[in-house]
C-alpha cells in the first residue's frame, strides 16, 4: 500500500489501474493486430490485449512503453493514448480502469518475429477478430476507427512504411487500413501534389521489369501536416 | 478497502484516479473556461478545474457526468473524454491518475448562473488562463487543442448554439474557438453550401433594422457530418 500523503485522500478508496496495448501492423496487406493469450486468473488462456497492471513507481506511459517493449523488444514505437475504460464490472478479477494505447509497428523489424514467437504472439486480421477477454473488442473497435480517423487528416500510414517505398506500397497500407480499395489515380495524385513524398533516382524492380520508382518522406511537409492536418478525402 | 476477487490482483499496488473537467463555453464571443477554488489539500484555496476522485462504486464516465451536474445543474452536456494523466509525481497528495473531460455548455442557459456562483467558480477567457493547480493547465491546452481539432473536422461548435440564430452569431462562436477572424463570405459560403443550416422564414432583428436571416440545424446532415467529418478550411 502506498503512503498518501494528504489526509483527506485516505478516505478514497483506491482502484487498480491497468494499460491494455492495441498493436497494429500491416502483413500481407491486411491490417493486424497482436494477440495473445492471457497469464493472469480470471479468464487465464483466452485471448486478449497485451495488458500489464500499472506500476506504482512508473507513470502511465511508461507502463505502456514497458508492455510494448516487453512484447516487440522495440523502443521509440509510435503510440497513442487511445481511451480510459471506467465501467465499475469491467473486470471480474477486481476494479480496474484500463488506460488503452494503440501503437504501429512496422511487422518487418529485425528481432520482432522472434520477440511475438517467445510470447506466443499472434498477429490476427482485424476483419477476423476472434473473441476476447473484457471490453478489450470495444478497445480494438475504437483504435480501428481512431486509426482511420488519423489517417484521413495526418499523415499517419506513413509510421507502417520503409523508408524507401513505392506508390504502389503506400497505397496497400492505405487500403489496409481503410479495409476498402482506394483509386488508384486519385491516390497518387493527391499524394503526388501534398509535397509529402520526394521522388528517388530509383527503381524497385522487385515487381515487375519496368520497375516502380522509389519515395521517400519529405520530413518537413509529413511535420507540418501532422499539424496542420489535411483532407486527402480519403 | 475495496475487496479484489482475483488472488492474482492482490499483490497490485492500488492508486486513486480522478477525473478533471475542462467546462467551455462562448460569452462575449470570446471562448471562456469554467475554473474555481480548490477546496481540499494540499492547494486548498488555489484555481482548479473541477474535479473529483472517482467511487469505487461509480463509472469513470458516471463521475465525469457527476461532478458537471454538480457544477452547472445540467445533464447530458456534450462531453469527450480528453486524456488520461498518469506522471507519478503529478498530485503532491498521493499516487492519483486524473482523466480528463472537456465539454461544450452554453452559458446563458437557466439556472447555470445560479449554479455556477453558488459553487464560486468563474468564467475566464481562455487567452487569460491564471495559474492552475497540478498539471491543470496542461489539461486546458490539450482540451483546446482538441477542441479545435474537432471543430475543423466536425459540426462541433454547433453544441454551443441556441436552436435558431444567424450566421453572424455562429462565425463569432467558430472565431472565439479559434481565438482569430476567419473570413466572413468563405464562412457563409461554406456553411450555406454543406447542406448543414435549414433557412427559417424569419429574421433576427435585434442587432440591426434589416435584420439577419435565422437558421437551424439540418439534423440528418449533422449526424452524417459527425460520423463522416469534413473540412471547412478553418
Amino acid at each position: 500500500m502506498t503512503k498518501y500523503l494528504s489526509p483527506q485522500y485516505e478516505d478514497v478508496k483506491p482502484l487498480l489501474a491497468a494499460v491494455d496495448c492495441i498493436i497494429f501492423g500491416v502483413q500481407d496487406n491486411k491490417l493486424k493486430l497482436l494477440i495473445f493469450k492471457r497469464e493472469v486468473e480470471p479468464l487465464a488462456g483466452c485471448l486478449s490485449l497485451l495488458g500489464s497492471f500499472v506500476k506504482i513507481e512508473e507513470s502511465v506511459e511508461e507502463a505502456a512503453e514497458r508492455i510494448l517493449f516487453e512484447l516487440t523488444g522495440l523502443k521509440d514505437i509510435y503510440m497513442e493514448q487511445l481511451h480510459c475504460y471506467g465501467a465499475v464490472d469491467r473486470d471480474p478479477g477486481g476494479r480496474v480502469i484500463a488506460i488503452a494505447y494503440w501503437s504501429l509497428i512496422r511487422v518487418d523489424q529485425n528481432h520482432l518475429e522472434f520477440n511475438v514467437r517467445t510470447h506466443e504472439a499472434k498477429w490476427i486480421s482485424i476483419d477476423r477478430i476472434p473473441e476476447l477477454v473484457l471490453d478489450h473488442r470495444q478497445m480494438v473497435e475504437m483504435a480501428i476507427s481512431n486509426l482511420r480517423e488519423k489517417a484521413r487528416f495526418r499523415p499517419i500510414g506513413f509510421e507502417l512504411m520503409p523508408e524507401e517505398f513505392t506508390l504502389g506500397q503506400l497505397l496497400k497500407v492505405y487500403e489496409a487500413i481503410f479495409g476498402h480499395p482506394i483509386d488508384d489515380r486519385n491516390f497518387r495524385k493527391k499524394l503526388l501534389n501534398s509535397g509529402l513524398l520526394i521522388p528517388l533516382p530509383k527503381k524497385d524492380k522487385s515487381t515487375s521489369r519496368k520497375g516502380s520508382f522509389l519515395f521517400k518522406f519529405n520530413q518537413e511537409t509529413y511535420q507540418k501536416l501532422l499539424l496542420e492536418g489535411y483532407s486527402f478525402g480519403f
